[in-house]
Protein backbone atom coordinates (compact mmCIF):
# COMPACT_ATOMS: atom_id res chain seq x y z
CA UNK A 1 0.00 0.00 0.00
CA UNK A 2 2.21 2.39 -1.25
CA UNK A 3 0.45 5.26 -0.95
CA UNK A 4 -0.10 5.70 2.59
CA UNK A 5 2.04 8.07 4.44
CA UNK A 6 4.98 5.99 6.11
CA UNK A 7 4.17 6.76 9.62
CA UNK A 8 0.87 5.30 9.33
CA UNK A 9 2.82 1.89 7.81
CA UNK A 10 5.37 1.41 10.76
CA UNK A 11 2.16 1.78 13.29
CA UNK A 12 0.22 -0.91 11.31
CA UNK A 13 3.29 -3.13 11.27
CA UNK A 14 4.34 -2.26 14.84
CA UNK A 15 0.80 -3.79 15.60
CA UNK A 16 1.14 -6.75 13.94
CA UNK A 17 3.73 -7.78 15.93
CA UNK A 18 1.44 -8.02 18.60
CA UNK A 19 -0.87 -11.10 19.11
CA UNK A 20 -4.43 -11.77 17.98
CA UNK A 21 -4.11 -8.91 15.88
CA UNK A 22 -4.45 -8.98 12.18
CA UNK A 23 -3.84 -6.78 9.36
CA UNK A 24 -7.47 -5.20 9.30
CA UNK A 25 -7.42 -4.62 12.66
CA UNK A 26 -4.25 -3.48 12.92
CA UNK A 27 -4.96 -0.70 10.39
CA UNK A 28 -8.20 -0.27 12.26
CA UNK A 29 -6.35 1.07 15.32
CA UNK A 30 -3.89 3.21 13.58
CA UNK A 31 -6.73 5.12 11.43
CA UNK A 32 -8.59 5.22 14.79
CA UNK A 33 -5.15 6.64 16.77
CA UNK A 34 -5.25 9.47 14.09
CA UNK A 35 -7.93 11.46 15.69
CA UNK A 36 -6.24 11.20 18.98
CA UNK A 37 -4.41 14.40 20.73
CA UNK A 38 -1.01 14.83 20.11
CA UNK A 39 -0.50 14.79 23.63
CA UNK A 40 -2.77 11.25 24.19
CA UNK A 41 -0.17 9.57 21.13
CA UNK A 42 3.05 11.12 22.51
CA UNK A 43 1.99 9.40 26.38
CA UNK A 44 1.12 6.47 24.43
CA UNK A 45 4.52 6.37 22.64
CA UNK A 46 6.28 7.06 26.05
CA UNK A 47 4.46 3.98 28.04
CA UNK A 48 5.72 2.12 25.12
CA UNK A 49 9.31 2.81 25.12
CA UNK A 50 9.56 2.96 28.68
CA UNK A 51 7.59 0.15 29.75
CA UNK A 52 10.54 -2.30 30.51
CA UNK A 53 13.13 0.83 32.24
CA UNK A 54 11.82 0.66 35.56
CA UNK A 55 10.89 -2.88 35.57
CA UNK A 56 12.85 -5.48 37.46
CA UNK A 57 12.64 -8.77 38.86
CA UNK A 58 12.20 -9.81 42.49
CA UNK A 59 14.40 -11.96 43.76
CA UNK A 60 12.06 -13.82 46.13
CA UNK A 61 8.99 -14.38 43.83
CA UNK A 62 10.52 -13.68 40.30
CA UNK A 63 7.62 -11.94 39.04
CA UNK A 64 8.05 -7.95 37.47
CA UNK A 65 7.94 -5.12 39.81
CA UNK A 66 8.92 -1.57 40.47
CA UNK A 67 10.82 -2.41 43.66
CA UNK A 68 12.67 -5.31 44.91
CA UNK A 69 10.98 -6.90 46.93
CA UNK A 70 7.37 -6.63 45.32
CA UNK A 71 4.95 -5.35 47.08
CA UNK A 72 3.45 -9.04 47.20
CA UNK A 73 6.36 -10.24 49.15
CA UNK A 74 6.68 -6.77 51.19
CA UNK A 75 3.28 -6.95 52.39
CA UNK A 76 3.58 -8.10 56.17
CA UNK A 77 -0.60 -8.59 56.00
CA UNK A 78 0.27 -11.42 53.06
CA UNK A 79 0.97 -15.14 54.55
CA UNK A 80 4.19 -16.29 53.04
CA UNK A 81 3.89 -19.90 54.59
CA UNK A 82 1.33 -20.32 51.47
CA UNK A 83 3.20 -20.35 47.43
CA UNK A 84 1.04 -20.10 44.52
CA UNK A 85 3.42 -21.30 41.56
CA UNK A 86 2.08 -19.63 38.42
CA UNK A 87 4.00 -19.57 34.52
CA UNK A 88 3.48 -15.63 34.05
CA UNK A 89 3.39 -12.52 35.80
CA UNK A 90 -0.27 -11.97 33.99
CA UNK A 91 -1.38 -15.00 35.96
CA UNK A 92 -0.87 -13.17 39.34
CA UNK A 93 -2.67 -10.58 38.24
CA UNK A 94 -5.69 -13.15 37.82
CA UNK A 95 -5.34 -14.80 40.70
CA UNK A 96 -5.27 -10.92 42.72
CA UNK A 97 -8.09 -9.86 40.93
CA UNK A 98 -9.88 -12.99 42.37
CA UNK A 99 -9.24 -11.45 45.53
CA UNK A 100 -9.51 -14.67 47.59
CA UNK A 101 -5.30 -15.65 47.80
CA UNK A 102 -4.08 -14.12 50.51
CA UNK A 103 -0.80 -15.99 50.15
CA UNK A 104 2.55 -15.45 47.94
CA UNK A 105 3.24 -15.95 44.61
CA UNK A 106 6.43 -17.86 42.45
CA UNK A 107 6.36 -16.74 39.19
CA UNK A 108 8.28 -19.62 36.40
CA UNK A 109 8.17 -17.32 33.27
CA UNK A 110 7.17 -20.33 31.27
CA UNK A 111 6.28 -24.02 30.94
CA UNK A 112 8.23 -27.05 30.36
CA UNK A 113 8.23 -27.47 26.68
CA UNK A 114 10.76 -29.63 24.72
CA UNK A 115 9.46 -28.83 21.60
CA UNK A 116 10.62 -25.25 22.24
CA UNK A 117 13.59 -26.31 24.17
CA UNK A 118 12.09 -25.21 27.21
CA UNK A 119 13.63 -27.51 29.99
CA UNK A 120 13.30 -26.99 34.20
CA UNK A 121 16.67 -25.18 33.61
CA UNK A 122 15.16 -22.21 31.66
CA UNK A 123 12.71 -21.75 34.14
CA UNK A 124 12.61 -20.03 38.02
CA UNK A 125 12.25 -23.61 39.57
CA UNK A 126 16.07 -23.74 41.26
CA UNK A 127 14.49 -20.77 42.82
CA UNK A 128 11.29 -21.87 43.83
CA UNK A 129 13.06 -25.14 45.61
CA UNK A 130 15.22 -23.16 47.07
CA UNK A 131 12.61 -20.75 49.32
CA UNK A 132 11.10 -24.17 49.87
CA UNK A 133 14.57 -24.95 51.18
CA UNK A 134 14.19 -22.22 53.35
CA UNK A 135 11.34 -24.27 55.75
CA UNK A 136 9.12 -21.87 55.88
CA UNK A 137 6.70 -22.84 53.03
CA UNK A 138 3.60 -25.13 54.28
CA UNK A 139 1.30 -24.87 51.55
CA UNK A 140 2.20 -25.23 47.67
CA UNK A 141 -0.50 -24.39 44.90
CA UNK A 142 0.88 -25.64 41.40
CA UNK A 143 -1.70 -23.03 39.07
CA UNK A 144 0.39 -23.51 36.26
CA UNK A 145 -2.28 -23.48 33.15
CA UNK A 146 -3.95 -27.05 32.57
CA UNK A 147 -2.48 -27.66 29.31
CA UNK A 148 -0.05 -30.55 28.10
CA UNK A 149 3.00 -28.12 29.54
CA UNK A 150 1.48 -26.76 32.24
CA UNK A 151 0.78 -30.01 33.52
CA UNK A 152 4.13 -31.45 32.94
CA UNK A 153 5.18 -28.45 34.81
CA UNK A 154 3.41 -29.29 37.48
CA UNK A 155 4.19 -33.08 37.47
CA UNK A 156 8.05 -32.01 37.35
CA UNK A 157 7.31 -29.68 40.04
CA UNK A 158 5.45 -32.00 42.48
CA UNK A 159 8.45 -34.39 42.12
CA UNK A 160 11.04 -32.32 42.84
CA UNK A 161 9.40 -31.49 45.88
CA UNK A 162 9.25 -34.78 46.85
CA UNK A 163 12.79 -35.24 46.35
CA UNK A 164 13.68 -32.06 48.38
CA UNK A 165 11.82 -33.05 51.57
CA UNK A 166 13.34 -36.70 51.24
CA UNK A 167 16.66 -35.19 50.98
CA UNK A 168 16.29 -32.79 53.71
CA UNK A 169 14.23 -34.61 56.76
CA UNK A 170 14.13 -31.48 58.72
CA UNK A 171 11.36 -29.20 56.33
CA UNK A 172 8.29 -29.06 57.54
CA UNK A 173 5.15 -31.25 56.54
CA UNK A 174 4.42 -29.51 52.80
CA UNK A 175 0.97 -29.59 51.22
CA UNK A 176 1.47 -29.48 47.30
CA UNK A 177 -1.79 -28.64 45.76
CA UNK A 178 -3.24 -28.26 42.49
CA UNK A 179 -5.89 -25.70 41.07
CA UNK A 180 -9.73 -27.56 40.73
CA UNK A 181 -10.78 -29.05 37.33
CA UNK A 182 -14.19 -28.30 36.33
CA UNK A 183 -16.92 -26.42 35.01
CA UNK A 184 -16.38 -23.08 34.56
CA UNK A 185 -19.42 -20.84 36.58
CA UNK A 186 -21.85 -20.20 34.25
CA UNK A 187 -21.32 -22.67 31.71
CA UNK A 188 -23.66 -25.40 29.55
CA UNK A 189 -22.99 -28.47 30.55
CA UNK A 190 -23.48 -29.79 26.75
CA UNK A 191 -20.33 -27.43 25.99
CA UNK A 192 -18.39 -28.64 28.27
CA UNK A 193 -15.65 -31.24 26.90
CA UNK A 194 -15.57 -34.65 28.05
CA UNK A 195 -12.27 -34.64 30.00
CA UNK A 196 -13.58 -31.43 32.00
CA UNK A 197 -16.49 -33.21 32.28
CA UNK A 198 -15.21 -35.65 33.85
CA UNK A 199 -12.42 -33.95 36.18
CA UNK A 200 -16.06 -32.47 37.26
CA UNK A 201 -17.39 -35.53 38.09
CA UNK A 202 -14.07 -36.89 39.60
CA UNK A 203 -14.07 -33.38 42.01
CA UNK A 204 -17.65 -33.06 42.61
CA UNK A 205 -18.31 -32.11 46.44
CA UNK A 206 -20.92 -33.03 49.21
CA UNK A 207 -23.88 -30.13 48.64
CA UNK B 1 -4.10 -3.40 40.79
CA UNK B 2 -1.62 -1.61 43.12
CA UNK B 3 0.80 -4.11 42.60
CA UNK B 4 1.50 -3.65 39.11
CA UNK B 5 4.67 -1.51 38.10
CA UNK B 6 3.20 1.72 36.91
CA UNK B 7 4.88 1.32 33.83
CA UNK B 8 2.70 -1.69 33.24
CA UNK B 9 -0.45 0.03 34.97
CA UNK B 10 0.11 3.05 32.47
CA UNK B 11 0.42 1.13 29.02
CA UNK B 12 -2.99 -0.85 29.98
CA UNK B 13 -5.00 2.29 30.30
CA UNK B 14 -3.51 3.30 26.81
CA UNK B 15 -4.55 0.39 25.01
CA UNK B 16 -7.73 0.54 27.07
CA UNK B 17 -8.58 3.75 25.22
CA UNK B 18 -8.18 1.97 21.06
CA UNK B 19 -11.40 1.04 20.21
CA UNK B 20 -12.34 -3.32 20.35
CA UNK B 21 -9.80 -3.25 23.36
CA UNK B 22 -10.74 -4.26 26.61
CA UNK B 23 -9.31 -5.09 29.71
CA UNK B 24 -8.26 -8.70 29.44
CA UNK B 25 -6.69 -7.47 25.90
CA UNK B 26 -5.36 -5.00 27.29
CA UNK B 27 -3.52 -6.30 29.76
CA UNK B 28 -2.83 -9.29 27.56
CA UNK B 29 -0.92 -7.33 25.04
CA UNK B 30 0.79 -5.00 27.72
CA UNK B 31 2.20 -8.53 29.42
CA UNK B 32 3.42 -9.71 25.67
CA UNK B 33 5.25 -6.62 24.99
CA UNK B 34 7.17 -7.10 28.30
CA UNK B 35 8.83 -10.03 26.37
CA UNK B 36 9.84 -7.68 23.41
CA UNK B 37 13.33 -6.15 22.84
CA UNK B 38 13.98 -2.96 24.10
CA UNK B 39 14.68 -1.59 20.48
CA UNK B 40 11.43 -2.96 19.51
CA UNK B 41 9.87 -1.06 22.31
CA UNK B 42 11.52 1.96 21.17
CA UNK B 43 10.64 1.86 17.69
CA UNK B 44 7.01 1.17 18.50
CA UNK B 45 6.91 3.64 20.94
CA UNK B 46 8.35 6.59 18.18
CA UNK B 47 6.18 4.89 15.73
CA UNK B 48 2.92 6.18 17.82
CA UNK B 49 4.56 9.54 19.27
CA UNK B 50 5.40 10.42 15.63
CA UNK B 51 2.09 9.24 13.58
CA UNK B 52 0.67 12.30 12.77
CA UNK B 53 3.88 14.30 12.62
CA UNK B 54 4.40 14.53 8.97
CA UNK B 55 0.57 13.42 8.07
CA UNK B 56 -0.85 16.26 6.14
CA UNK B 57 -4.62 16.29 4.56
CA UNK B 58 -4.28 16.84 0.58
CA UNK B 59 -5.98 19.68 -0.64
CA UNK B 60 -7.27 18.28 -3.80
CA UNK B 61 -8.90 15.06 -2.04
CA UNK B 62 -8.97 15.49 1.58
CA UNK B 63 -7.25 12.56 2.37
CA UNK B 64 -4.28 12.35 5.00
CA UNK B 65 -0.88 12.04 3.02
CA UNK B 66 3.08 12.55 3.59
CA UNK B 67 2.63 14.91 0.28
CA UNK B 68 0.43 17.48 -0.97
CA UNK B 69 -1.16 16.60 -3.57
CA UNK B 70 -1.71 12.92 -2.31
CA UNK B 71 0.24 10.18 -4.15
CA UNK B 72 -3.43 9.33 -5.56
CA UNK B 73 -3.87 12.70 -7.06
CA UNK B 74 -0.79 12.87 -8.20
CA UNK B 75 -0.43 10.12 -10.01
CA UNK B 76 -1.05 10.25 -14.08
CA UNK B 77 -2.11 6.72 -14.66
CA UNK B 78 -5.15 7.41 -12.71
CA UNK B 79 -8.61 9.17 -14.15
CA UNK B 80 -9.14 11.70 -12.20
CA UNK B 81 -12.66 12.35 -14.10
CA UNK B 82 -13.95 9.50 -11.82
CA UNK B 83 -13.97 10.42 -8.02
CA UNK B 84 -15.50 8.15 -5.14
CA UNK B 85 -16.53 9.34 -2.19
CA UNK B 86 -15.58 7.68 0.94
CA UNK B 87 -16.21 8.73 4.46
CA UNK B 88 -13.18 8.03 6.45
CA UNK B 89 -9.22 7.34 4.85
CA UNK B 90 -9.06 3.71 5.84
CA UNK B 91 -12.21 3.04 3.43
CA UNK B 92 -9.75 4.53 0.59
CA UNK B 93 -7.30 1.45 1.74
CA UNK B 94 -9.71 -0.85 1.66
CA UNK B 95 -11.29 -0.04 -2.11
CA UNK B 96 -7.44 0.48 -2.88
CA UNK B 97 -6.82 -3.07 -1.73
CA UNK B 98 -9.79 -4.77 -4.57
CA UNK B 99 -7.02 -3.04 -7.08
CA UNK B 100 -10.83 -2.56 -9.23
CA UNK B 101 -10.44 1.50 -8.73
CA UNK B 102 -8.34 3.22 -11.11
CA UNK B 103 -9.60 6.39 -10.35
CA UNK B 104 -9.47 9.15 -7.48
CA UNK B 105 -11.26 9.82 -4.01
CA UNK B 106 -12.28 12.41 -2.03
CA UNK B 107 -12.37 11.65 2.02
CA UNK B 108 -15.67 13.08 3.74
CA UNK B 109 -14.05 12.93 6.90
CA UNK B 110 -16.89 11.55 8.68
CA UNK B 111 -20.82 11.36 7.86
CA UNK B 112 -24.27 13.97 8.46
CA UNK B 113 -24.86 12.73 12.15
CA UNK B 114 -27.60 15.25 13.42
CA UNK B 115 -27.46 13.12 17.13
CA UNK B 116 -23.85 13.62 17.12
CA UNK B 117 -23.72 17.75 15.95
CA UNK B 118 -22.29 17.13 12.62
CA UNK B 119 -23.34 18.34 10.07
CA UNK B 120 -22.46 18.99 6.00
CA UNK B 121 -20.84 22.16 7.03
CA UNK B 122 -17.71 19.39 9.74
CA UNK B 123 -17.49 17.35 6.60
CA UNK B 124 -15.48 18.53 3.18
CA UNK B 125 -18.67 18.10 1.30
CA UNK B 126 -17.67 22.37 -0.10
CA UNK B 127 -14.43 21.02 -1.02
CA UNK B 128 -15.87 17.99 -3.32
CA UNK B 129 -18.40 20.64 -4.55
CA UNK B 130 -15.83 23.31 -5.49
CA UNK B 131 -14.00 20.07 -7.44
CA UNK B 132 -16.85 19.16 -9.36
CA UNK B 133 -17.33 22.77 -10.35
CA UNK B 134 -14.05 22.69 -12.31
CA UNK B 135 -16.35 20.53 -14.37
CA UNK B 136 -13.54 17.89 -14.78
CA UNK B 137 -15.27 15.34 -13.03
CA UNK B 138 -17.65 12.53 -15.14
CA UNK B 139 -18.46 9.97 -12.82
CA UNK B 140 -18.65 10.49 -8.57
CA UNK B 141 -19.22 7.17 -7.10
CA UNK B 142 -20.99 7.39 -3.43
CA UNK B 143 -19.14 4.57 -1.70
CA UNK B 144 -20.21 6.40 2.15
CA UNK B 145 -21.08 3.61 4.54
CA UNK B 146 -24.33 1.66 4.03
CA UNK B 147 -25.36 2.80 7.50
CA UNK B 148 -28.40 5.47 8.57
CA UNK B 149 -25.55 8.58 8.55
CA UNK B 150 -23.81 7.02 4.98
CA UNK B 151 -27.13 6.49 3.70
CA UNK B 152 -28.25 10.49 4.39
CA UNK B 153 -24.87 11.89 3.41
CA UNK B 154 -25.46 10.07 0.24
CA UNK B 155 -28.32 11.23 -0.42
CA UNK B 156 -27.44 14.99 0.91
CA UNK B 157 -24.68 14.79 -1.55
CA UNK B 158 -26.56 13.75 -4.59
CA UNK B 159 -28.93 16.73 -4.32
CA UNK B 160 -26.15 18.91 -3.78
CA UNK B 161 -24.65 17.54 -7.11
CA UNK B 162 -27.58 18.10 -8.50
CA UNK B 163 -28.14 21.56 -7.62
CA UNK B 164 -24.72 22.21 -9.14
CA UNK B 165 -25.50 20.88 -11.78
CA UNK B 166 -28.94 22.71 -12.42
CA UNK B 167 -27.26 26.25 -11.26
CA UNK B 168 -24.17 25.86 -13.73
CA UNK B 169 -25.53 24.40 -17.08
CA UNK B 170 -22.08 24.72 -18.67
CA UNK B 171 -21.05 21.27 -16.67
CA UNK B 172 -20.30 18.39 -18.42
CA UNK B 173 -22.85 15.16 -17.80
CA UNK B 174 -22.03 14.05 -14.41
CA UNK B 175 -23.17 10.03 -13.47
CA UNK B 176 -23.85 9.82 -9.68
CA UNK B 177 -23.89 6.11 -8.46
CA UNK B 178 -23.69 4.38 -5.01
CA UNK B 179 -21.87 1.11 -4.50
CA UNK B 180 -24.30 -2.18 -5.37
CA UNK B 181 -26.01 -3.30 -2.21
CA UNK B 182 -25.92 -7.06 -2.08
CA UNK B 183 -25.22 -10.72 -0.46
CA UNK B 184 -21.17 -10.68 -0.02
CA UNK B 185 -19.51 -13.16 -1.54
CA UNK B 186 -19.31 -16.93 -0.07
CA UNK B 187 -22.37 -15.85 2.62
CA UNK B 188 -25.15 -18.27 3.00
CA UNK B 189 -28.38 -16.90 2.28
CA UNK B 190 -30.15 -18.22 5.55
CA UNK B 191 -27.93 -15.52 6.92
CA UNK B 192 -28.45 -12.47 5.09
CA UNK B 193 -30.75 -9.70 6.84
CA UNK B 194 -34.04 -9.08 4.95
CA UNK B 195 -32.98 -5.75 3.78
CA UNK B 196 -29.75 -7.13 2.34
CA UNK B 197 -31.69 -10.07 0.54
CA UNK B 198 -34.54 -7.40 -0.99
CA UNK B 199 -32.02 -5.14 -2.42
CA UNK B 200 -29.95 -8.47 -3.90
CA UNK B 201 -33.04 -9.47 -5.55
CA UNK B 202 -33.81 -5.95 -6.71
CA UNK B 203 -30.26 -4.98 -8.04
CA UNK B 204 -29.73 -8.99 -9.58
CA UNK B 205 -28.22 -9.01 -13.16
CA UNK B 206 -28.68 -10.85 -16.16
CA UNK B 207 -26.40 -13.71 -15.99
Amino acid sequence: MSFLPKSIEKLIENFLKLPGIGPKTASRLTFYMLHMPDAELENFGQSIANLKKKVVYCTICCNIAESNPCPICNDVTRDNSIVCVVENPIEVLSIEKTGKFKGVYHVLHGAINPLNNIGPDELKIDELLKRIALGKIRKIILATIPNMEGEATAMYLKREILNLKSKNGKLPRLIVSRLAHGLPVGADLEYADEVTLSRALEGRREY
